[in-house]
């Protein structure tokens, strides 16, 4: 049994977190952390535990947590969790940081998208970008998995593929994605009360969301090839996902077979990427509640549009799922174990 | 035309007001006010305007409303609106006050249920209850009008005419009601965060919500009766509207006859009540986005329970399209000016 | 490894019971059938198995699954359900009739309410009524379990133990519930098409719901008190989930305190009731996913009136969950198994 | 005063058709039909008319509807419109459509597309598309106006101006759309059933809508240059708007100043179309319940893609509304009558 501790356990993503390693046969909680000052029976953040459960989510002290956990996962806002995984890492854990702050290796794009400076740069070198169908072996090894972003997840698992096997133009990327709320995280914003985003709609950070460079660097940096993208993320009245609907120029010599082709061999093996038929199409509930991404596309013999569209749980695949997953292949369990069922 | 100000155009019942007020045949809207200070166009809370409106709401002083303004809504918080209204009903201006901070009657009940001592006690007398269905007549003369509350309206035209026709037990009264999330108005609240509500339910104040003895006053004053009730409110995952469920005791020697008689001899001449036939019961669809109140009731001839359900939506006739109806009365206008189409 | 079947695999319930079971350590899914023609991949009704699961749902016969199975689950409508339950109880299974058809032991109730003749009367005799904390002892040795119904469930949990331990007047109940649509099944219907539902709500089937006489048999039978109610259930405009407001009346002598004691007693070793403090109240929330019955009550010293609110998941404890429980006791299990986390 | 008749008036659109014209001070409703049987009070489609107005919608001969009435709107199913406008058309009276019967004046389109054979192909030539923005001097003498499509208004009004001045190219058109459930209207559809569409978000008829012709020939007929797009269709957990996100690729020698220009140009004079700053978006909220369409849009200096983002309610400019508007334009109205407020 591995001894695992979730710092930042009382948020969306680290209640979500808890709940799966919860059920992870090879798992033992160690620590469940909160800012908060009253500990907070494990319940309200899990309510489908036994009653005989005693665990409860409270205030640990650095040491209490450094003795007791083999793996740190960190569900801390962006800016603040790279101090304390620093700190752990050097501790000699495995540091799975559900933030954005080890996600790009590019520091000005961090400094400039997220207004800090990056105050632990020595150690970003180590991180590896967790998105397992890109990066397995490098997981395998890491001692800081810098969990993905969750419209990143459902972008790149769309156009790496295809991104990779020279089959489409880099520069002519459009990512049309929509999201649950959920993925606004718990803070209180006048944007996310109920009544301004129920029957509403609308587009935001139109062209300017810090995914953006997450995007592109990691689609550059595992394709080598420069990538430009046209982002315009959205804000769906429900709770969790997000469908990303995906153009794409396909390079004209490029047959519609090896797009499917393409997909085929990079997920037939995967798994948590369901690849549909030609011209099907996911939906959020066939995600829902599950780690999978799944993917359908289209292509137009006559034109060379390729029409890519994913589907993937905001918290699971796009988060806390995705974490557990990473913590699965660098700790040599079966990559479904926890997650499947 | 009548000048009327809106102070407080902002909040949710502020902003439907401004929008019944902008249909309203005989009105001109001569101050919409806010406290923040810089303006807004009029369209962010009326959408639906002319281009060509060059209204806008912004800060007004005293002066400045009281020279253009015949009668006054405040739609402004608790506690607040009362030294506004007092300087206003100096200034010789009708108000018609959506806050509660004159519907009790008893001042004790006042301080208790809203925590604050009332500074206005002498102008206390001069207020009228604003339901038109039970107060026609001193709302025809009164020059401070107490607006009432959301859960009030739509219980108390469930109940009074029975009540007032001696037919039913006045201590055993169970009000089972069920309300939109705008009824919290526009106040930043992690309870009334879209995650929060979404998917979700559940009773609140349970036994203790302010309109306990708001509900208890008026329908003890307008029936002469000692009235105990039980009131459970419950929040329900969608914008507007209200649909209160009440459990009444008939007395033993009341033919089942006779309570759709009370009904109809109350309700037949009303222009905002409409009674459906016996074991047809309202929807909130029936009455989102008009001032009605929709009552439906069931008796069984075997026992003595009465069940009566009614419908509103809490920021018309459980707020501004009521305000505009005693409005209509105490300016002596058709009744249905402005609340109907 | 028990070896379990689920007839009719493809409706809400059906395939919560499947995802249930899928998870379940002690049981192997022997078939999952369903009457339409073409067999369906397992996935399209529970979305988050393994890619390498080649379970699918499809017609069987009767002899297969009779040759597969020890326990055969049905999730049939009513009045269909019967004589399948006759066949495969003849054939020596165990029965857990998820259906209305053996719920109700006075058989001119079932087809005054359910509109048909009983069938299969004989077996009428054996079935147990599948609520854990009223007749755990008869399912341990059932061969045939009706699985109780989603509004019974919720409101004879809150009431039985008061009533049982004559704390409450027995004529004096009122039940104001409120479901999910997901209660009303997948059959197509104009009242449940999104565009009516959404931003809507309403009471249905006032005083004259089916579930009413299972209510009053129920509780009449487990207490041997002459019960009789008023129930009134409300569509909510969400997917799962049940809340009950349960009106009482305490008998004068009985002090508060006898209250929560009567509830304590029943439920404090109870694995899928959880009693709330005093004055606390669950919401939908707190039990949505899981297969807990959460109450909260309230009294009022000065007053007979005592306040129960119950909160469940209508697809779990309402439904396929308890179905798992009842397997569970039946079989000798763990009564949590493939029910908690 | 206009005599105005609406032919199916019980849908969302015919509904939302005569809340609009009751309001109308210029229009009189002469008929409202419908197939059903039975007369259906009005109040069952208008909920906010007064208590005393006596209007039905029944059955009605086409000789009581022609003897009534100067317009008539059509608000039936596709293929079904075009015998009935034919019929009307030959007795006089201005005919508006609302069906997409006469909105393609590709014959072979229209029968590819909508499955059946034209039957009026010798009135098709009159039709006026209704479109006010791009066709209100055609409308002004038009006898039979085809109104549009909702997407198609929502797209094509980001998209004309641009097209119109040359400034992009006419090929690289990319529509992402996303719609409330009303659009698909009342017919009984699992698709649409609550628990389907409730939390739930998908794409359907990628690239294969209906609506993607009438998109390519407007835009084609109007700007004389031959358009090709892509159109990609998503459903929404919501009942009215329609979102409409759209990429263009701005000529290379366009300078970004003329992309405002362009639009200034087109819509600073229209009554319904709000253009908001470069940057800024529209919410689907801004436009529920009123006839606008808002447009937002953003270009990047170093690139050539310029997004442009349209919000419409579906049911009001998509559908009625803009009906209404024609009529004025028709009529020789004030274009807002009826409109506005």
């Amino acid at each position: 049994m591995l001894n695992c501790a979730v710092v930042g356990a009382t948020g969306y993503t680290g209640s979500e977190l808890v709940k799966i390693l919860l059920r992870h046969p090879k798992v033992r909680l160690s620590a469940l952390s909160t800012r908060q000052e009253a500990a907070i029976p494990l319940k309200s953040i899990a309510p489908g535990i036994s009653k005989r459960n005693p665990l409860e989510v409270r205030r640990y002290s650095f040491a209490e947590i450094k003795k007791k956990s083999d793996v740190v996962f960190l569900s801390l806002p962006h800016t603040e969790a790279m101090d304390v995984a620093a700190r752990f890492l050097r501790a000699g854990k495995i540091v799975i940081d559900l933030s954005a702050d080890f996600r790009l290796q590019d520091i000005s794009l961090y400094e400039k998208w997220y207004g800090v400076k990056h105050r632990q740069k020595k150690i970003l070198a180590q991180a590896v970008y967790g998105l397992p169908e890109l990066y397995r072996e490098s997981i395998r090894r890491a001692n800081l998995i810098a969990n993905p972003g969750c419209y990143p997840t459902g972008a790149c698992l769309g156009i790496a593929p295809l991104l990779r096997d020279g089959l489409i133009d880099p520069e002519s990327i459009i990512i049309d994605a929509k999201s649950g709320v959920s993925g606004a995280g718990k803070k209180l914003n006048p944007a996310t009360q109920f009544c301004e985003v129920d029957e509403n709609f609308y587009a935001y950070k139109v062209n300017r969301h810090q995914h953006t460079p997450e995007m592109e660097e990691v689609l550059s940096e595992a394709t080598g090839q420069r990538v430009r993208l046209t982002f315009v993320p959205h804000l769906l009245p429900l709770n969790r996902g997000i469908l990303t609907t995906i153009y794409l120029k396909k390079r004209s010599d490029v047959r519609v077979m090896e797009i499917r082709q393409s997909f085929e061999r990079s997920y037939d093996k995967e798994p948590f990427v369901r690849l549909r038929k030609t011209g099907e199409f996911p939906t959020l509930r066939d995600v829902q509640g599950t780690n999978f991404c799944d993917i359908g596309f289209v292509t137009d013999p006559d034109e060379d549009e390729v029409i890519v569209i994913t589907a993937i749980d905001n918290l699971i695949k796009g988060a806390s799922g995705q974490a557990v997953q990473n913590l699965n292949i660098r700790a040599g369990f079966d990559e479904e174990e926890g997650l499947i069922g």
